[in-house]
């Protein structure tokens, strides 16, 4: 399979799973699995559930054990989507070319359901995490890739990176500050996706720290591709940026030097099949849109 | 120790060990931790937690073991209610006579310590399964507990609650939807806080049975002595409550009823000390505020 019909067949796998779970979810609170449903389901890219299912696959895991996590890891990048979109935070009204989810639902129900999806990503890798336990190994395995996500996604992660934006709404950041956001906010669930992706799959310390490089230069040079695509299409003039202590050349070759990095970190799976990590690599941080 | 410095003496372990998790939390993010802080620490009754702590105390369990799950739990209710107390929800500029965590911190500010200390309690509870665990058979029993409180806070528990809730503003409901309301917004988090610490204590499945009937009437009881307690204030006229349905003298009797059967399914536990989850029934039930 080439590379852009494997991610193809891998969103279209992981959709399938996402639907699975609302099937028969009805009852007086219906309302809210519609909301849930409608985020889970604006053309996302899948990146992260990508992310895991692959990495898992390269140290030679399996796909039925990784897929829980995966699923609850897009359950948190959407839920962080919603509660982004909403009017006191960054006040969106599309995303995706869709209305955001308080637009159609309104804010009481868009808040609930983003808190929905994070409570549930975690019942998801909590029931799966003892479903498909055999022995003392597997607890410890599955409960390190559910830590590693968690501490991606909480006050440490994604929701520390995202205050810290916020606040520099109304006060400028230096370069310090805007890296430790751009790691909180985008780099830590990619590495955490790419990470536990790892753990589940049996990889040893070794591997994981070198999963975690690569997760963390995919991260950090995926947010400053961001950057320089914002300012292709005139966007963003008045936040802080990359681009705002770095010229467009300098951007450009950052990236280029951390897709190299992440590429590099790979060597050490030299008996595996490390093709599509490497591609996503390198697709990511050419990416056009 | 009589009931109300038992209940005082608890307090007192469980705001200590709250206030430790915030120690050297420093940072660009710090004003998160604030807002955390702010709202874990104005004045709650930490019913929740120490139902935990004193249900798994009742089957023998440790309160080591049960500790990191009461303050899950306490995180988990006190999320819920900066949610709750938003705009776009509730409007409610004071709790407990302070001014709400919006109020101080602004709306989005507040959205993220929510999610935070929702984040926070799953961390708090996947990081001590691993280090408390020694056997499978530790792993099995923390990941059950985590299940508990996880399913009770979700979409078919807490927040579906709270969806119905936000509904019912809106459009009238039957007393069938009101006791699911009920059940979901307030018994269903006192419910996992007994059955939680009953399974970190060791009880047995008829234990955990009695503990869930418990819990069940407890919350109940709760709810509607709220009602009663509302009525007496003058509060809440426009809402439907169980006195929607039913006279006073009728709730007053269903409290009095529930309170019993509480009280009656703690009988399997003839040789434990029962005391306080006996106390505790009564006292919820005839509490003034």
């Amino acid at each position: 399979m080439n590379f852009i019909d494997e991610i193809n067949y891998l969103k279209k796998v992981i959709e399938d799973e996402l639907n699975k779970i609302f099937i028969n979810k009805r009852g007086y609170q219906e309302k809210i699995f519609q909301a849930m449903k409608y985020s889970l389901f604006t053309g996302g890219k899948r990146i992260r559930p990508i992310f895991l299912l692959k990495s898992c696959e390269m140290v030679s895991g399996s796909y039925d054990e990784a897929i829980p996590f995966a699923l609850a890891l897009e359950m948190i990048h959407t839920y962080s989507l919603i509660h982004d979109d909403l009017p006191s935070m960054d006040d969106d009204d599309f995303r995706r070319g869709k209305p955001t989810n308080h637009k159609v639902f309104g804010e009481a129900i868009a808040i609930l359901s983003g808190d929905g999806l994070l409570n549930l990503a975690y019942e998801i890798m909590t029931e799966n995490t003892i479903l498909l336990s055999k022995n003392k190994e597997d607890y410890y395995k599955f409960l390190l890739a559910t830590k590693e996500i968690s501490r991606a996604s909480g006050v440490d992660g994604m929701i520390g990176g995202q205050v810290v934006d916020i606040l520099s709404d109304s006060k400028s950041i230096d370069s310090l500050e805007l890296e430790f956001m751009y790691r909180c906010k985008t780099a830590a669930l990619i590495e955490a996706a790419v990470v536990s992706g790892g753990i589940i799959g049996g990889a040893n310390e070794m591997e994981i720290n070198n999963l975690r490089k690569y997760g963390n230069c995919i991260g950090l040079g995926y947010q400053i591709r961001d950057d320089i695509l914002d300012i292709d299409e005139d966007k963003a003039i008045n936040k802080t940026t990359y681009l705002s202590f770095n010229s467009f050349e300098e951007a450009k070759k950052k990236v280029e030097s951390l897709s190299k990095e992440a590429r590099e970190s790979l060597e050490v799976f030299k008996d595996k099949n490390t093709t599509f990590l490497e591609d996503i690599a390198y697709y990511l941080i050419n990416r056009n849109k």
